[in-house]
């Protein structure tokens, strides 16, 4: 069949953002007059993006199509997928749709912006099925690192894509069911158009682990070492395994103490919404831990990540305000390094280990995000006609590529998109081409700036940051053009300017060259600011092999 | 027996360096009138040292001593060895004793300080004594990840030392002998008073495969791949790999070009010296791989750890100069990554995936330090009275000194030093303790500056990176001390100016104001300096939440 005989609009899907990177997440679903929206994640900023607090995605295209957009279809509750919202909604007020704990959390979230009365949020149960425009989505439960994490089935008039969200298979979690595999056979039995599907794992090979294997790795950690206090740092919002520290302390007799305002934070929402269950007089305070004798508490912490400010890094460092680690302390990484992170990591357990303290950081810990052989598990239910891996670097997506090829799906049937990209699909005539591409992009967030700091800044940043600025001021008689005083020049991350005051004095000297050969009645000061760049440059470059910012001011006076 | 029975002076082992880090190792061992110092290595910047090129020990207690200091006596030719001598040298010169190969990479590098003909350098073979004092070393036969690799035995009248420098045991080394364990059996049959040995790998479980074995990995690869290019990516120094792939290449007809000036640099030197046997019309340049169709070529290159300016990574950005990745090609990552670079490497990889080429990086590469077997086998070997891991984290060393523990040697025997820390041991009384510390430190080299930027300096170059800066100029009557003009306010790396106006606008008024508010008759030019920053500070906050430096300069005019 030919491009353009079908005359209804085609299925367009645009992820605005995550297919560059781990974070982000945010997709675009189009179809005629209706958009609907799922996910609305944050970035954490790249080592370049000095001074940035986070990145959010550009949504121009949501912007330019407003009346279009019925709502938000949030997957699960992590900062990469509801991160962005706050931000968002103040730009395009739709509601927002998600299980219990995810709309617990996004509040947490909006009564920080001061948002909650003017958003509309829905709790969607497993199983329902939402009306969006020309869009149905039905959630279907799945498990994750975070509870209530969920897949959606995207129903159009052009066909079925089922989006996964982040997701591994655990045939024995912690809290609730396992994975509706058996509606995802249901699904794939009537036909699925396209699946987008989790790629984070797709380069590593097996199966992922349940999250019970922790707790039996945690029991064994607790029964071996019955005599000294046990701190354990994981995700802040891993509710199941904290619900599994609690379970294994409780039993053993042991107190709990969080630490960490995002872990305390979590906990009290997962415990008001019943998804955490802790026995009374567990949790106690810090200020109830000296009550008791080490052996007899456990403290759970945030920081696992090697965070500079959180709780773990605190204790590590000697800067915890109540708490000093002890040499007959057992400190638990149940948590592996993200990547990038490995470093900080590194630095806190040699901390740790010079205060004496026992640090364990191996094998404590399981993904949430399913391996090769549950992708394959999710693909042979699905048998999609098309494979869009997501949530994914490249490579990661091109494993899942590879893996959808292996399964039978065509290479042409294969999409490794770019974020911006418009895919086109329609069952009817198997049409699924890339047609355009719209403005994506990061927005940086700057303390209360929200896209002030772009590439112009972090360039000026980057290059103050690494080689410091010389700044030049002339004063000049606004009548006549002639200099009024000795120039002044003041410097900052250069040199240690009391070390280097020969340095600084020859710097002066060749100033006073370039004011002598200037003529000042020009009154041309654009030239006077190149020339003094130019030639101080020169110099410095000369003397040190530095190239500080050189910043020449002339006042008129 | 009792301290200071003995009349004769104790050996003292100071670590310079090297303790707190993987990077600068330099040890002095001193007995009596005699200090030898053993490697003399730089360290790469840590995140936070903004825009350091290098970091070199502060060698002030070698320089206090400086009459008793016979020589640097070095086990391999790493830049964590050799690395600062150009520097150190310029302060301390005294004789190099190395092997062959070593002396020849130190001479590349003292050559482009132009101290060639002013340093004395020895080369060393395995087997050879030097008498340095009261000091007599022994050199000997050692595997690693480039050749020529010593452990040093180190006699000395209060006992002998065996520091093994890096090592890995290579019972089938690609060139050369095998680690000469007969000797290290030797030497502990006739009494060790400690061994210094390298921890890199002492959490690592098992032994260390040969370097063969990545050969071997080698030929797979390429059989797999006859149609396409191979472009592989190494360590520089990593002569044998080197060596391995120009075999595979030369027995399956290819050419090989590399690429990357330090391993071009190291080649030429091998080759010069014998360490590499490249058949003729083997190696070709970059202009004549265009006579070659793909699949008769091979790359090898610089950057497997991501290094931005190094090859790999301008074939992956698309800005080397005279090769472009193709579809076809298939690129091997020979290395794995060291902690810190993971992100990097992942950046590199996905660039070359979208490029479409073939990304090959796991299991193509072994260690050159001894893992936890390995290690064992030395202790065993040597079976020394104490045990200083060096070389290492401190996890890694905590993790040696555990082993050592395991092979029967007592606690208060193992030894978890400091950088600075003053060991002084004596056989004949069985005196070991930590009896000082001496300064040592980080000295930072920027460009052509050594030790000019510090903490100060640093601390300001974080600032400026990660806010920005504001510079507010006044020019005022030096008579009367009244404002002469109204202020300039600049500012850069803070807001993209264009599209803040109004917030410099608003923070102008706040200088008017303070302007008006103050009296500039009693001309306290520092008072106003301070409500300057004061006041503007806390505007910008406010409106911001960020604090960019701000420098406030009064000219008197």
């Amino acid at each position: 069949m030919k491009k353009g005989q079908s005359r209804n609009p085609r299925l367009k899907v645009i992820p605005l953002g995550g297919l560059e990177q781990i974070g982000m997440n945010i997709t675009a679903f189009e179809y005629g007059e209706s958009i609907i929206v799922v996910d609305c994640g944050l970035a954490f900023p790249e080592d370049d993006m000095l001074g940035i607090d986070l990145v959010i995605p550009d949504i121009t295209y949501l912007l330019e199509n407003k009346q279009k957009v019925k709502g938000f279809f949030i997957t699960h509750g992590h900062e990469d997928h509801i991160g962005a919202l706050p931000y968002i909604l103040k730009q395009i007020n739709v509601p927002i749709y998600a299980t219990k704990l995810t709309v617990g959390l996004i509040d947490r979230k909006l009564e920080e912006h001061g948002m909650l009365s003017v958003t509309r949020r829905k709790v969607v149960k497993y199983g329902m099925h939402i009306n969006a425009g020309e869009f149905r989505v039905e959630f279907i439960k799945t498990n994750h690192s975070i509870q209530d994490a969920a897949a959606l089935a995207i129903y159009s008039p052009a066909g079925v894509i089922v989006h996964t969200g982040d997701f591994k298979v655990d045939y024995t979690p912690v809290f609730g069911d396992a994975i509706d595999l058996q509606r995802f056979g249901e699904l794939g039995k009537k036909g699925v158009l396209a699946v987008m599907c989790d790629s984070t794992n797709a380069e590593r090979p097996g199966f992922t682990m349940s999250e019970r294997t922790v707790g039996k790795a945690l029991e064994t950690i607790f029964d071996d070492h019955k005599n000294s206090r046990i701190i354990i740092s994981t995700f802040a919002s891993n509710v199941d395994r904290v619900q599994q520290i609690i379970n294994i302390a409780h039993e053993r007799n042991r107190k709990v103490e969080i630490e960490g305002r995002s872990m305390v934070n979590i906990i009290e929402t997962a415990r008001e919404l019943g998804y955490i269950n802790i026995p009374d007089n567990t949790l106690i305070s810090v200020d109830e831990l000296k009550r008791y004798p080490d052996e007899r508490t456990v403290l759970i912490t945030t920081g696992s990540q090697g965070e500079s400010m959180a709780a773990m890094s605190r204790l590590a460092n000697g800067t915890h305000k109540r708490i000093s680690i002890k040499p007959t302390d057992t400190v638990v990484f149940s948590s592996n390094p993200i990547p990038g992170n490995e470093k900080a990591i590194s630095r806190i357990i040699n901390e740790l280990s010079m205060k004496g303290a026992d640090v364990i950081f191996q094998d404590v810990h399981v993904s949430g995000h399913a391996c090769r052989e549950d992708i394959k598990l999710i693909y042979s239910l699905l048998r999609p006609k098309y494979s869009i891996p997501i949530h994914g670097e490249y490579k990661h997506r091109k494993a899942q590529g590879a893996i959808a090829y292996e399964l039978g799906i065509p290479k042409e049937n294969i999409f490794l998109l770019k974020s911006g990209d418009v895919l086109e699909l329609n069952d009817s005539d198997n049409f699924a081409k890339v047609t355009g591409h719209v403005k994506v992009g990061d927005v940086m967030v700057d303390g209360l700036g929200v896209g002030d700091v772009g590439s112009i800044v972090l360039k000026d940043r980057q290059r103050l940051g690494e080689e410091g600025i010389i700044i030049v001021v002339l004063g000049v008689d606004k009548y006549d053009g002639l200099l009024t005083s000795e120039p002044e020049v003041v410097s900052r991350g250069f040199v240690y300017v009391k070390g280097a005051a020969n340095l600084m004095d020859d710097a002066r000297e060749v100033l006073k060259n370039v004011i002598k050969g200037f003529d000042f009645t020009k009154k041309d000061w654009n030239r006077l600011k190149l020339v003094i760049k130019d030639e101080l440059g020169s110099f410095v470059w000369k003397e040190t092999e530095r190239r500080p910012m050189i910043i020449p001011i002339i006042m008129e006076v």
